[in-house]
């Protein structure tokens, strides 16, 4: 078999944001595929291919990439961040199990990207820097008391908890009912990092105490950072706070 | 004030890791801190200042750098993977806030890269595709307890766990006990993934069922993904498998 699939990470926007090897196996590719916006960011040469997709067919435009790849092409497929968090690296491989056998002989290759919750820390200070967790707040693919329980279980646990995918014109309610429930576990001081476009050109960053965390503040594009209660803000005149977890639990102000 | 402080991701390790970003920062400095293996790997202009220390000096390399830095240099301070996750920006964030007032003055920027957890899931499909975690078993910086504590409440709640720091001389026996903890909790057949050097010349991938974790296939460079009971492998013939959680949870085996 010789065609060839790699799944991309584009980082978080930025065309400075992408690796060295994930522009070289877009540049190597005969065919792209992705969500429309995505494939929008790239620079194509005029030997290839573009097959831009909707948001929600994450399996079918793995299966039609499977495909062509399967066919002899050289095809990347393209991702917002990091293919391998709550983006195409698991639909490929779902799509890898349920197909036709000879696909399992093809060559795939994940290459990572910076996700949106490292390039949302990035900008604010290090509010991941120490124990974590990364939830989907999505119920389109798992019920919603299992969001609940693993918010649950991260914040009681002291966690700081990234939030993907918190709202969408067919989810309003779901990110304010997650402040809520973590309401429940966490101080009301606790700090909570609104990043939308992170390193982008329409970044906007929000640092607001949970007892305030409004989930109008966040769109499709926006990563949510739920300190813990370790986590700290550091205050700086003029220049934004910066928002932090420090690297010992003895530390912390719990 | 005119210095300045960039804390720069070099990812996983392979040159071909870095964003563009990070390179530009990189080469925008006139003063380049950090681990000695991680300064080693950078090829530095006749100009450019190289300031190694040993890789238990993180709030002494901190604070070295964000003294330059006041002075009025322009100073990079390296990280491998990603600054923000177990790394150098939360020392950074420590330091300013314990040091003088002026360094709340200074122009500091976190550059994010590609974190281990990321590079070794690529290499082996997708295992962080759903909801996960990252955790230290360092217990230099936070008791026991607390590690144990989170390794249940991560497990019993469906995350997929990523194991930062699994072993040093100093730390032999704690990746071993975690195991037994998450033994207690998930299937035996839970798939476990130990990668080494993600990327790199030398990388080492294996993956092997929970109940045949050995402590003895990691070592410091190595980061531990411990599947959820979800996790699934695909076994591709004369290819290694994929090692990939689905997006949905209604899919899930438990």
């Amino acid at each position: 078999m010789t065609g060839r699939l790699d799944v991309v990470g584009l980082g978080p926007g930025g065309p400075a944001q992408i690796t060295g090897e994930a522009r070289a196996a877009l540049e190597a590719a005969t065919d792209l595929f992705g969500y429309a916006p995505y494939l929008a960011r790239l620079t194509l040469a005029p030997s290839q291919m573009a097959h831009a997709s909707g948001n929600r067919e994450e399996l079918a435009r793995a299966n039609a990439a499977l495909a062509l790849a399967a066919s002899g092409r050289r095809v990347a497929l393209v991702s917002g961040g990091d293919p391998g968090v709550f983006a195409m690296a698991a639909a490929v491989c779902e799509a890898i199990e349920a197909g036709p056998q000879d696909w399992r002989r093809l060559e795939v290759a994940m290459v990572p990207g910076v996700t949106a919750m490292l390039a949302v820390a990035a900008r604010c200070g290090a509010p991941l820097g120490h124990d974590f967790c990364a939830l989907s707040l999505s119920d389109n693919l798992k019920p919603w008391e299992t969001v609940e329980a693993r918010l649950r279980a991260a914040a009681g646990a002291g966690f700081v908890i990234a939030l993907y995918n918190p709202v969408s014109r067919a989810r309003p309610w779901q990110l304010g009912r997650a402040f809520d429930v973590l309401r429940e576990a966490l101080p009301a001081a606790t700090a909570v990092v609104f990043g939308r476009a992170a390193g982008r050109a329409d970044e906007r960053i929000a640092v607001v105490p949970l007892a305030e965390a409004d989930a109008g503040l966040a769109d499709m594009a926006t990563c949510v950072i739920v300190g813990s209660a370790a986590t700290r803000l550091v205050a700086r005149g003029t220049l934004p706070p910066l928002v932090y977890t420090p690297r010992s639990a003895a530390s912390a102000a719990r």
